[in-house]
């Protein structure tokens, strides 16, 4: 089941970048969580192309329908479907990238997995892919929202540029999502100027679940940080995940990294919210590494599907840094296991 | 199902540490593959404490017995049922943690998830689950092998102290597990004062599959690094996981990210060998930062399961620094992780 | 996962009988397989009310349009996402039943399961819920032809009228789809006289599957009849599925039931195929129960919501029997299972 | 998966018949279930071997270990695996049929399945398998026991003589299992003239589960009746299986089949307490067809693998009629779906 993810809580995405629409089937979803096409277009819009002069200026007005699962504003228990229909695709615009594999996309493994493609805007690993997971995240997060949880998910590195301050109402206010005023400047200056050259730029996204319980997440193979790495690990461009203080713990002695617990609860957090991959209570911490869109402007050398070298180039409409737009999809992976997690630890214990 | 992994080629573990044994099912392996408990045994006596002075004293023979699916020789197509019988286990040693929640350790999560717990020696959240992992992985490695595939993990850090090379033979030869001679020798003289000083140090462990063809792993949501990353993060102590250049690739630009083509094929590999969660027929790179073990002779300051402020100290015969023994671990859940997908893979396209 | 079906390839339905549309994600379908909406159209139309005089002669048109998933005609391994758009529906037809639970339907059921109801003509429980299983399964068909497989259902039975033929080209020319011409004419003649009478019939269903090879199916719990037993069952209004020679088995003794194998292969096919849960190559025969359409003009006794006691009857519109419009179905079922056990079998021995 | 059921409460079972034990891990189970070797054994008890003449007189203590997930006599929530010990095991007497394939087992399918075999007492398709399903499903029946719901299943049918009475009591009470003091001594009688004989008789079990609250199982294709009809026909020997009326339905109007409701409830159960795949709040019956044993002790036709015709007979120590022993495998079975269904509504509505 190559495009599901959870387990009671379930999402199928589907679709290609520029087929008839991209949408996901959410199943398993409780009764009676009050939803709107208007909130989950709320989520939709934060991902959106277009938003400011740091992401790609594509039009993609990408309205969802709700095709199922609710009535009368509530969702009934049944799969809820989310239809997200194209609009102004001009396939014909990648006629030239037919035959090509361009540097650091997904167009020279799927053909060899496949054999055959469909190569218009990346076609399935298209970043429109991610319509369908915001949108049924939008509804996870209802769910959770019921249950006093809140999941944030902000920029805190750009290239080698790094956020100290967590100041998260703002990080919805400048265009790099990042919640520190003074790093945000830098940071957008630094994406244009890397637009600019024709180029593009990493960063690293840091997600923020709070109120969440003691006791979520199952021990062993279905880790709360096992199942959180899974889905955020499958989001395209992320090419690391960390808990906690993730790869900075390397460093650390035991008595450094151990959260030692008084009276008044744990005293520190360097775990993550997560001990044996069950929440502590603590707020869950947790980073993904974003690598530099691949389509630059730049020409780049690579082969065709008969092997001939050739030369490529972007046409200068992606984004040059992907994090802002990876925001809203990190929390949405977040929001939807999280909630497998409320829902089977309901199942546990009720 | 929070004990199982995998979609085709399934593990489900079992056991705690202090009950009867640990093991594992293996369903889905396919028919005719060689297989013998010594063979199985070897991966296990890597993982086995007591192989050096880096390593807990704790005496652990841990011999594998093969309870079905393997006849005359070879494996049937029929779940395969390992088991590792506990001896020597001294529960009354651990009656005085019984009400403790020890800093780092999963104790107070299990206490909150369930509320009954076998305190014995961490119950099922001990190490020693990691003996069924391990036990699987060594006939998925066996499938692997006989596709040409090699998957070997080794030591790159530990505290400070950073491998430059990659001698993989000498990786099996030192106590560390270290593939760089100089570092090898460093770290280990490191991991020796922790211990001698009651503390203990993190590290990380570096993961490569080579002979991986193109066309692995399946798009979306079980990208292959997707995949890897729950199974690798599903190990204790782990707290992050990257793949290629991981999270060095925030700090990049496109034009250096980007594994360019020729006709030779890819130029650099700083994708770690995976293009759209597809394998690109590259080595697979992937790295796992590990805490510093939470089991520390340092008094630590917790509290009991009524909320009273109690100290806690372990008695010294805990891993000072686990990287060497979770380097067999780390090959196997890879190993479980590539095999399921060449399974999938020829479901595909036989 | 209440609404997938399906290990490898995987279909999750959605849709409510008067909402927006039904349809499916099939997910998992290897590449390279022709496909076009034509021939779904074709299976659907098969199924699609207003076909004859022992059908409801509600018109429902019920065309289905590939959303994802099939680029220039051939499917390319993504997950293929089928919607049929509703038309005509008239909600308000049904607020008279939208406090009622009427016998025989899910009304009471879904009530007491989710505390909410999409009243709507049955809403989730409605048959037009088969509408994305038929259009799936269509694509399974094709899977499976491509195999030598060929998988045909007809009626077999109505009320107490039992065929005793087998011409399955007949079977698809008369409106019962019965194989055998004189019972043919009987059955049409009792829906009819039911019908007018205000009543409803039930049946049973043949379903045969030829060109199956021996060795599909997984033994144990995904025994091969055990998951067409399961797919079948969850059509509504299905109360039995029996495998060969099924219940009538419980009247024979050992020397009667066994298949006995000469040079020439097996003699007889009491088991219908499949012998511990794995296919023998012999043709695959299962039968189902169909209960009789739960609608009639006949006044019913029942309750309200507030438990009054109400009488309650049907406008007529529905099906008399429901025989030949769960044929396409049985069908459709059939082939997602079968079709599943190939991609396994491939997997497990390409 | 081929040896796992269930969505939250899920079983593996592992072992061959004459391997060194067979067993199962049940994953899911909540914690706080009270439970021990006993209680599990006294199920075990009622499916072994040598209870009365009517059943084969191989003797098998078929002691069981619990390997983990108890502690203190309650689960812990951890994976509960169950371990039973082959004991006077003789596979040299199988060697006579390491070749052929005996008619009406699994020998030719799971040959051309996996090409190698373990033909030692038929193997993994071997009745002991049931072992597992048995201890599994006495924990499941003790979590429903919390529940207020009670299985019990008994034989209605031994060939020809159908039990006209429900004396459940009685049912344990006599060799057969069948709730008919009449029937029962007719049957027993029967049984034993097929044996001296030589030859063996089928015959039909009913379930009856009482106490399930409306609301249970999921709509669609994890209907409850779907999944029942799952987990029953991948029991050896079950070929087919009904629900409430069943295939008599078939022969039903509307007006007949339709239960009606008053103040009171139901007025009657044609649908054996489940409408749309979800429990009706009545009790749940369902009705399995059990072909008579294939080992028979006349001679039979039969080839080997090469091809040759060959002759088979049992040495007679096999069972005559399997319904008194499948009685517990098929409330294990219900009581593993049934309790699934348990957790699945508290995730829904806690």
């Amino acid at each position: 089941m190559s495009s599901a993810f959870g387990k009671l809580l379930t999402i199928t995405t589907f679709g290609e970048s520029h087929g008839p629409g991209v949408g996901v089937v959410l199943d398993g979803c409780p009764p009676g969580i009050a939803i709107t096409a208007e909130r989950i277009q709320h989520d939709l819009d934060r991902r959106r192309p277009g938003q400011s002069a740091v992401t790609t200026q594509r039009e993609e007005p990408d309205r969802v329908e709700i095709l199922s699962g609710v009535f009368e504003g509530v969702t009934t228990g049944t799969p809820i479907a989310l239809l997200v229909r194209s609009v102004d695709a001009h396939p014909q615009d990648y006629a030239a990238l037919k035959d090509l594999f361009r540097p650091g996309h997904a167009d020279y493994t799927y053909w060899k997995k496949y054999g055959v493609r469909d190569y218009r805007g990346s076609g399935r690993s298209s970043g429109r892919e991610t319509l369908g997971r915001v949108a049924a995240g939008a509804i996870a997060r209802a769910i959770l929202n019921a249950a006093g949880v809140r999941v944030r998910a902000y920029t805190v590195q750009v290239g080698e540029i790094v956020a100290a301050d967590r100041d998260l109402d703002f990080a919805e206010e400048n265009p790099v999502r990042c919640p520190d005023r003074a790093a945000a400047l830098i940071m957008e200056r630094a994406i244009l100027a890397t637009r600019d050259a024709g180029d593009s730029l990493g960063g690293v996204v840091e997600i923020l679940a709070t109120g969440v319980p003691a006791g979520w997440g199952d021990p062993v193979m279905d880790k709360l940080d096992a199942t959180l790495a899974w889905g955020l690990m499958s989001i395209g461009a992320v090419k690391g995940v960390e808990i906690g203080d993730g790869f900075a713990s390397a460093r650390l002695r035991g008595s450094e990294m151990n959260d030692r617990m008084s009276k008044r609860g744990f005293e520190t957090n360097h775990a993550g919210g997560i001990l044996g991959g069950i929440s502590t209570g603590q707020p869950i911490v947790a980073r993904i590494a974003v690598k530099p869109p691949s389509s630059i402007a730049i020409p780049q050398k690579t082969v065709d599907i008969k092997g001939e070298e050739r030369e490529v180039r972007s046409d200068g409409r992606h984004d040059p840094c992907i994090c802002p737009r990876i925001v809203p999809v990190a929390e949405a992976m977040t929001c939807l296991a999280l909630a497998d997690a409320l829902l089977l630890q309901r199942a546990l214990r009720p």
